[in-house]
């Protein structure tokens, strides 16, 4: 199953890969943004987020295409994230993806310029829809913006950096990563729920499946980066560690982690089954995330 | 006409104050971040966008109050350009409105994911009404993500940083006012009309009217800089000349610039008067922005 979930996560990601520098193709944006927005959108990545929206949607038996431009919006809104967070005032990271950050690239104004864009044209992407009726629109629109802002991933970030440095008990840990990655992941697979007209008990199951499944994630993220392999995670790994990062290895120990890893796993399977949808495609996905090397 | 005026843009601009922070006061936002928001949502202003959409609906017979949510959206927007244009690596401004800038007060973090958390929220506002239908929003939607993205307002910073000490041509300067304050503006006038249900004719014409209103705007600003008197301003008068920055007075002289004010002016007026609307409050609004001393 593994293998047959690896084609599928490539086959997605190549979709998603074609369509995504499309959005921005015919619109006149002034060069450098415009290079700028592109040059972060296709680094590459796993594409994890716009996938899960797809598979949602394959999980209930739909069309997987319809959720193209929902599962780009996505897509964008986690880029545009990674560009701010890398800022020198923020992470200051000079590599992501193996490759120089924007704003090393580009310089910080039309990094922040490009990130700002990318949020912006997430909404005008979903509200431009001719494929979404206006009330899955507004859904889709009010999620987003929900999980990305003041209440979801930017208080993520914001916490996460006043903290740094700081000691940080589990439920901290935890109350961050929800926020910061937590929120976007769970949207990602809400956006396959208002697209496939989900029921509202179908659509609380998912939730709980992609809250479980967004934990497990920044479990296996923390585990790789004591465990991985530098060159496939694109980064040192080690990192967190030299930072001074909290994390689940360090809280819990390298076993600890990988038995909460586990219990989210289970729980996450668990909803899933409960709602009433092919379950083998996304059950194939949280193997993945636990599985991922990087 | 002017005295009534002051005291209609004085109590709409009261009822923008009272209820701008109030979208923010039960929402569970780190205490930073939610603080460095409010600070610059605060910091006071003259509200012309959100007066407008008001204005637009009392031209129509409508209630105004039906744009309270949709106008503070858009004064949410203005708010976090503000706070992106200031950092150190755009225009690098320490005072703004008389006041310290926000990264001066709360470091350019926290800057920079306060803004991305207004514009986000702006987009929440709208998404999360109670008072407008799915089609509505999703006009607002569109017209919002158009006017103040890639091809909209963040284009518009783009370029001007882009020019910097460059000699422009008087296209060249148009062109980067109409995307970095116009577009907004023209939302702001766009939106009323939305929100009123005005028909093609008349979205068409106070289309027509915003963008002459938008480009008087600016040419007023570049006036008062060379006219002004700092305190009024809130920032030093003169600093687009110490900046070396392209102006209309400067491409045009004074006398030129004040013609080319009056031109525009007469042309907004033209099609407000074309529309099916009662003109007088949009007409003083008009009048308005040629006679501002700040």
């Amino acid at each position: 199953m593994i293998m047959d979930i690896q084609h599928y996560l490539q086959d997605k990601r190549q979709f998603i890969n074609d369509y995504l520098p499309s959005f921005l193709a015919e619109k006149s944006i002034p060069g450098l943004l415009k290079d700028s927005m592109l040059y972060s959108l296709q680094a590459g990545g796993k594409r994890l987020r716009p996938i899960l929206t797809l598979a949602v949607l394959d999980a209930f038996g739909k069309r997987a295409e319809v959720g193209l431009e929902a599962a780009c919006a996505l897509e964008m809104v986690h880029t545009y994230s990674l560009i701010h967070d890398d800022l020198p005032c923020m992470d200051d990271d000079d590599y992501r993806r193996g490759k120089p950050t924007n704003h090393k690239a580009f310089g910080e104004a039309i990094a922040i310029l490009a990130g700002d864009a990318l949020l912006t044209f997430s909404f005008q992407v979903i509200a431009g829809s001719h494929v979404y009726s206006p009330e899955q629109k507004v859904s889709l629109l009010s999620i987003l913006s929900e999980a990305s802002g003041a209440e979801g991933m930017v208080a993520g970030q914001a916490v996460d950096m006043e903290s740094e440095n700081q000691e940080l008990t589990l439920e901290e840990l935890q109350s961050i990563h929800e926020r910061k990655t937590g929120r976007l992941l769970e949207a990602s697979v809400l956006f396959g729920a208002v697209l496939a007209d989900a029921d509202t008990e179908d659509f609380a199951r998912l939730k709980a499946f992609s809250r479980h499944l967004g934990i497990a994630f920044q479990i296996q993220d923390d585990i790789l980066d004591v465990t991985g392999d530098s060159e496939l995670l694109g980064k040192q790994a080690g990192s967190d560690e030299n930072n001074f990062k909290s994390t689940y290895p360090k809280l819990l120990t390298l076993d600890g982690a990988k038995a909460e890893l586990a219990h989210h796993i289970k729980l996450a399977k668990e909803n899933l089954r409960e709602a009433k949808v092919h379950p083998v495609i996304l059950e194939g996905i949280t193997d993945y995330i636990v599985s991922r090397n990087h």
